[in-house]
């Protein structure tokens, strides 16, 4: 495998954007990715999408992209495993441009799910889960993530205020993210006064949902002078079972845990020298699940690092520096590419209030369901 | 690149399986493939598949299969590209073995189509379409393809019943295959008489969907012996428009042509030296559309192919050879790995009475939506 850097980058502001299409969506941020690249022309394109045959009645998004942004001609797929879409595409790309098949490519994730309802919405993202063992026993997704939490809860003792720093944190940094959905501080009073969605779940507990996309161009690292560019250092994928009932450990990711650990090795570093986390913060609980699985605390200790500041900016382990799904958003499977492109804004320098000082290594972790489907990817500046 | 070879295939019957469910039936397909191959893990897993989200409720099918099969661990992701996804698959997992970042994948393409009524099948095959130009203004899937096959006929002066020799040939060929749907043969009066289903597309016109998987694995081929080895000489995926109203040309394949184009010149090969062209004969007028893309018949001359008895396995170009997607089925995001798994059967020489004698180099074309995606593989054996 050569090495692959990231050239360029473009994202949408994530919102209900009832006005524009699927496709207008998804080619405002690979237009955007195209300009910042410097570039016109790319020569596969590998879209990150989970929703788009039940909530926009069109399947085969990879050329209906590559038509619309005008990259017609070569690889044009949809890349899907739920919420990790968005990973699992760049991945693809990226093997792409690894393996010498293709000189560039255009990795892009769109979601638009604001145009149904809330229980079509809710009943679309079931589909992450087992539809045979867990969905048809009546349990939705958010429900699920609430009987892991409440597990937690009960196993570790935490109470719902201990959670509270996850969601203050990804609005913070939001504020200064012109993408991002929800642009507003919270405080632990809102926190603990939001309405249930599944007990022990609140609202601010849950990330919204929402109309995005967001892009990234890959390129041979070798066609690039070194010096200012983004390199893929880490990338692994892991797979648990999909439903939660089948696992031996309800409360450790190890999916999280196998890609991560794979991803340090590849990058040739320790997690001490990660500069930035963008975790796959659906909901709070998974923030904790996350940061423990990755090694940055012990099992049953990721809210500690929550409550003693140490995710902040110039905290510890920086999470969710522009808002994280809580607050940025989640448009599901165009999530893991705004992450990514989010530690590429990091990496070089272009985050200003939410800056994080001199960083140098972001890794960034894109979770499929409720754990099964986990990728981590390690950038680096040099 | 590192060269990739086919250590083993499976397929399960196409049939309405409805004792079996999603997962077990790719499940079927991917413990044959392993019992074929003689390994029983893989580093990868990757699902082609088209529907499940619509039809099935499911998505994540990556680690849905990757659980249930006892693949867990690594890569699971689920490429779709319409009717297409199979190919797309496959090639995926090509370039995850050809770049070295995998020692081993296994590639399923797997549908169940046969749970929900006509007219959600139908509604949902439309997804392959252009949702917003196409489908919105009224016009099905099998209606896309009735438009192009009656200025097929208008502009070459064809009728329909010149059309059927693709028909007979596939369910001739299909008799032999214990995994064909339409294990029957049809007679020229059949073809004419039977039902209308979008003038002039009769019922003998299209292809059955079905519920069915197909597996094959990938290993370096470095792995192997030389001697009896099924090699991937050519893989080429091209784009053209999402909708038929954009293209310069509705009856040329634009998209067939560059992608066979660039699969002769990996291979090395001219299209004199293709011994089975496995197509992608979804409807009648596809085949005749894919011999001309691929140059073994001028344009408007596809048909004459049929009439002179060139498509039968003693004939210049054989074609659905174990029934093509007229009668073999039509699993849409599975379709792609049977014609795969297909041509390996012939290059083994184990197909009996429809086996092309000496067969060494076949090509296999899967197509997505009415033209978008097509991808074109070159197997050899050597």
């Amino acid at each position: 495998m050569r090495p692959v850097a990231i050239l360029g980058i473009g994202q949408t502001i994530i919102d209900e954007q009832w006005e524009k299409s699927l496709r207008e969506i998804a080619t405002e941020a690979v237009i955007n990715a195209l300009h910042d690249a410097g570039r016109d022309s790319a020569e596969g394109v590998f879209v990150g999408n989970m929703l788009s045959g039940i909530i926009n009645d069109q399947a085969n998004l990879g050329p209906l992209v590559a038509d619309w942004a005008g990259l017609r001609g070569g690889d044009a797929v949809k890349v899907e495993a739920a919420c990790a879409s968005g990973a699992a595409a760049f991945r693809s790309g990226l093997m792409a441009v690894a393996s010498g098949e293709l000189e560039s490519a255009m990795v892009v994730g769109v979601e638009k799910m604001t145009d149904r309802t809330q229980h079509e919405v809710t009943a679309a993202l079931a589909t992450a889960a087992d539809a045979d063992y867990e969905v048809d026993m009546g349990v939705s997704f958010v429900g699920l993530n609430a009987l892991v939490m409440r597990r937690y809860m009960h196993e570790y003792g935490w109470k719902h205020a201990d959670f509270a720093p996850f969601a203050i944190n990804a609005h913070a940094n939001a504020v200064h993210n012109p993408y991002a959905r929800l642009r507003q501080t919270i405080t632990l009073e809102d926190f603990e006064k939001s309405s249930m969605i599944a007990t022990p779940i609140n609202l601010l507990d849950a990330s919204p949902i929402g109309d995005g996309a967001a892009a990234v161009y890959l390129v041979p690292a070798e066609s690039l002078a070194a010096g200012r560019r983004i390199l893929v250092a880490g990338s692994a994928s892991a797979t648990d079972t999909i439903g939660i009932h089948d696992r031996s450990e309800a409360l450790f990711l190890a999916a999280a845990n196998h890609s991560a650990q794979q991803a340090y090795r590849q990058a040739g570093i320790g997690l001490e020298e990660v500069d930035i986390f963008e975790l796959h913060d659906a909901f709070t609980i998974m923030s904790a699940l996350s940061l423990e699985a990755c090694g940055f605390a012990e099992r049953g200790k990721g809210v500690q690092l929550g409550l003693d500041g140490e995710i902040g900016i110039t905290g510890r382990i920086p999470i969710c520096t522009r808002g994280g799904l809580k607050a940025r958003g989640h448009p599901v499977g165009a999530t893991g590419v705004y992450q990514i492109a989010e530690v590429v804004q990091q990496l070089r320098g272009e985050c200003g209030e939410t800056q994080v000082p001199d960083a140098r290594t972001g890794m960034v972790q894109n979770i499929g369901g409720s754990g099964a489907t986990i990728i981590t990817h390690i950038l680096q500046r040099e």
